[in-house]
């Protein structure tokens, strides 16, 4: 057990920005709501999955829309609100909250009603990254129900998702009210149990985003590489290092949808990279050639800094680095794969693993 | 108290799609559906609403979606699964069902949870003729909660709409996730009492579609003119009387929008008719000009037969007799008028209440 304090959100923002491969929202707005919560109501512990009771109930919260609209219309606490609806619906209460994925925000959201509510969290979550959609939930994969699911907004509208016959089509029915909602909502699904969120979450990422976050702290103030500490941290490889020239990026159909072309710089020069972004980077092509899809992890962050590069503030001119991270092991089984594989995009590929960096690059983990 | 047979659905859908101006889903599709359930499971009583005991929980049920839809993609007994879903949520057991609206369909649609779960209908409705959103009913104008209300679709799917800021959101998130559904669904809305029944909707108006759907098959089979039967039998005039000659008509939102053009005949040769409807008709315009808006009734009957034509079945070639009768009282009011007049279908009117016939035609009322 330990405990999140005002001064641990920007390193597990940073941490979980780096995770969440572009989307999960904008860390530094989720970081300020968080910090609101924790200033009002005290710091929030986290519990390993092993440490929870084992008559945990735990509630998966979320917000959910497109992040383009997270910068300009903020949450507040719907996320508890969603939470108070889904256990009136169910008639349980919740002991516990949990991540739904480990992104900029969605990383902190669960310690907002954990703090309203005085609850812990739990050191896990359900992507072990950032996923577009709703369905796309290692819980889900591996059979826990995805509904009742609540949403809010923020000016009080209450929907509920009672009974769907696939989790894509709790996604389809959320995505509808969320667009109507104003294209940024929480929500809430019904809670798990332990022995559920043991079988089916991907443990330890709040800390791992913790300790992500710290090193590259550490690294910027001992003047070190923070994209070396990076890697240092968590097994992965440089995929691409350049200067952002162009980001096609529009809101539709409730998500952030786009492509990034990125020109090269030093080791990279004279080659382009572009990838294709639905809240998180999808797909990443170096002079036209895959080399990393999902659900292998693509995350840009900034050269200089090691701070992570959302897709909602992309833009031109931007010096970023592109890591690759391997997905995590239950999102390569074929159940996981066929919920968040290329195909499950629309991409005509199959998988293929993060396959060895095809020129000399830094990577701490070969 | 009087039963519907099955012979009697014949005469309502007749009589409702009159009142139902041209929408409130298609009258011989209803009826087929009201029949299965009818063979089913037996004739279902009607109350009138000074019937009911003053204990009553009276669920409001309907379609929803765009009547362009519901001839193509049936509805089974959706309804029946959305008073489940209500019930559940609300945790009240029905005593009787109402109808949303006076509409070709679902002035029967009651019928279909009621003959299943055994309960009477009352006879009464929530518009006294049919409107194309949530909203617009009596009932909430008039202060009963349109929420919790359940959504079901043909294939299982359960949403809720728990809370919202005014009805008007509720019409907002349900129409989304009816598009999603496929633009085909049910609903259920959260118990009335009597008490709210009695103060809130339009008595009577399943004997009055009965009284005029018997009243036309009545004058058919005498060789008599059907339309002055209508009249005769419901209060109000003959707008117009042609062919048709165009329906620009998209499915769009949710809803089936478009215009009717129609050249005039006999007493009305060498004019026009055009008539704007969102499922059902809006605004009927004589020569380019208003001669009767929402929420007075614009009905389309076959001139030969008094047969209702809604909407979704307009074409070209038809012989039409444009009918206008005056909006129920409770409509008429400074709230009604919000809610349902000209204006809150985005037109730049107010509401005049039907004027006397602009030229001699047969009108039983005046």
């Amino acid at each position: 057990m330990w405990l999140v304090t005002e001064d641990l959100l920007e390193p597990i923002a940073t941490g979980a920005a780096i995770l969440g491969t572009g989307g999960g929202g904008n860390p530094y707005i989720g970081r300020l709501r968080a910090r609101e919560a924790i200033r009002q109501h005290g710091p929030v512990p986290v519990l390993a999955p092993e440490e929870l009771p084992d008559d945990a109930r735990v509630v998966c919260v979320g917000g959910i829309g497109a992040p383009t609209v997270g910068i300009e219309k903020l949450r507040d606490q719907q996320s508890y609100d969603a939470l108070r609806a889904i256990e009136e619906c169910t008639g349980e209460k919740a002991t516990a909250m949990i991540s739904n994925e480990i992104g900029g925000s969605n990383s902190l959201e669960p310690l907002i009603p954990a703090a309203v509510a005085g609850l812990p969290v739990v050191d896990a979550d359900g992507m072990g990254r950032a996923f577009p959609e709703f369905q796309m939930k290692t819980y889900f994969v591996y059979g826990v129900p995805c509904c009742p699911m609540a949403l809010a907004d923020e000016k009080g509208n209450i929907a509920v998702i009672q009974d769907v016959v696939s989790p894509l089509w709790a996604e389809r029915l959320a995505r509808a009210v969320t667009v109507q909602m104003g294209c940024a909502a929480c929500y809430a699904v019904a809670p798990m149990s332990a022995e559920q969120v043991r079988r089916t979450a991907i443990p330890h990422t709040l800390s791992l985003a913790r300790r992500l976050g710290e090193a590259v702290a550490e690294a910027r103030s001992r003047g070190e590489d923070p994209v070396d500490a990076v890697l240092a941290t968590c097994p992965g490889k440089v995929l691409f290092a350049g200067k952002v020239m162009d980001v096609a990026r529009r809101t539709t159909a409730g998500f952030a949808r786009g492509t990034l072309s990125i020109d090269g710089l030093d080791d990279f020069r004279g080659e382009r990279m572009s990838i294709d972004f639905q809240n998180e980077n999808l797909i990443a092509r170096r002079n036209g050639r895959i080399v990393c899809t999902v659900p292998d992890l693509i995350c840009a962050v900034a050269t200089e800094t090691g701070e992570p590069v959302t897709t909602e503030v992309m833009r031109y001119g931007l010096r970023v680095t592109i890591l690759g991270f391997p997905a995590p092991e239950l999102w390569t089984t074929p159940a996981g794969l066929a919920v968040v594989g290329p195909r499950a995009f629309g991409y005509e590929h199959d998988y293929s693993p993060l396959g060895p960096a095809s020129r000399s690059a830094p990577c701490s983990s070969e």
